[in-house]
């Protein structure tokens, strides 16, 4: 693998600060980012909005200015992300944020994606081959072999690191609280009523 | 005092089903109100959004529609309120949000007013009179003595509810989590950045 992740081993506590970062529904060509900071897998402490362009290409870019220009950046372990495509197809370079935020990165997902379809899907989009490779940088798809599994990719940390805080923040659901909290607030602010899994 | 207070005497469970309402910054003319819907003071499980004038008098209706309208309803156990008054000197009917909506309210207040300032504030809006007296509605404010006070007032439940809910629900602060979330998320969304106590 060209692009290998870093393997700090990490020191985990229960209230380790993590912001995780969901998009809302494609509704308007400016796509609403909220990012949920928590302690752990128990308690909210801070929001912060953002936006990023439906299929754009500017998601990195904003991703790092959120995170960096955050009050809460140096207290933040890690980011934890739903994926690496965001407002459609508009990608996250998870090493590039790591680099430039110096916070650790997950993407997480529900079910393991179809990289061929998005591939494919990619070709009606200007900057498809960018667009490409900036998903194939985030690097292997791991799986959490549980009873309901879950995927997750992973930079800036060890393996077992990431599968330690995926499990120790998921703490209503298979999902990690940071993340079911910034995916609820996303949509309900958008549509005035939250959807999905809650 | 005119508008007594229903003595329901409820069953409350660890998991009771709460509405909290907290409205943005005053920078627009129209404020933003973010609904956090819990389960008892651990769990978010939904998000409303709506918007009403800064120093209007749609407070009341809104409340009623946002709360009548969501996929909710029926679940909601009880409206937490940061006081009756919200974007500015809005002020909330409590006895018609529980008689519109069926569900009891608590308005929930960190110090105790002072209603002789409000009074006198008042005095340069339109209506003044009749925002004194829906403030006035609100009743009797009480006091839970503890470590950091807080007030409270009530309608549609008893008093001793009123308390036990309050303290069942302020898990990581002295203020009920799901108005603590609510504050969060309505700073956050439309700041950039929350806030306040976190």
């Amino acid at each position: 693998m060209k692009f290998d992740n870093q393997q700090n081993t990490m020191h985990i506590k229960p209230q380790i600060r993590i912001l995780a970062i969901d998009d809302s529904p494609l509704i308007h060509e400016k796509v609403t980012l909220i990012g949920a900071y928590f302690r752990g897998g128990e308690q909210l402490d801070g929001i912060l909005r953002s936006e990023i362009k439906k299929d754009g290409m500017d998601a990195t870019d904003v991703f790092i200015r959120m995170i960096n220009s955050s009050k809460f950046h140096a207290q933040i372990r890690v980011v934890l992300l739903d994926g690496v495509t965001y407002a459609g197809f508009n990608p996250v370079d998870i090493n590039s944020l790591f680099k430039e935020t110096g916070v650790p990165v997950i993407s997480f997902m529900r079910s393991c994606p179809d990289l061929e379809k998005i591939k494919i899907a990619l070709m009606n989009l200007p900057d498809a081959e960018k667009r490409w490779e900036i998903i194939q940088r985030a690097g292997k798809i791991y799986k959490i072999k549980q009873d309901k599994p879950v995927f997750f990719q992973f930079f800036g940390l060890d393996k077992e690191s990431a599968v330690k805080i995926i499990q120790l923040t998921s703490t209503h659901s298979n999902i990690p609280e940071p993340l079911r909290v910034a995916h609820l607030i996303a949509t309900g602010v958008v549509l005035g009523e939250s959807t999905g899994k809650a």
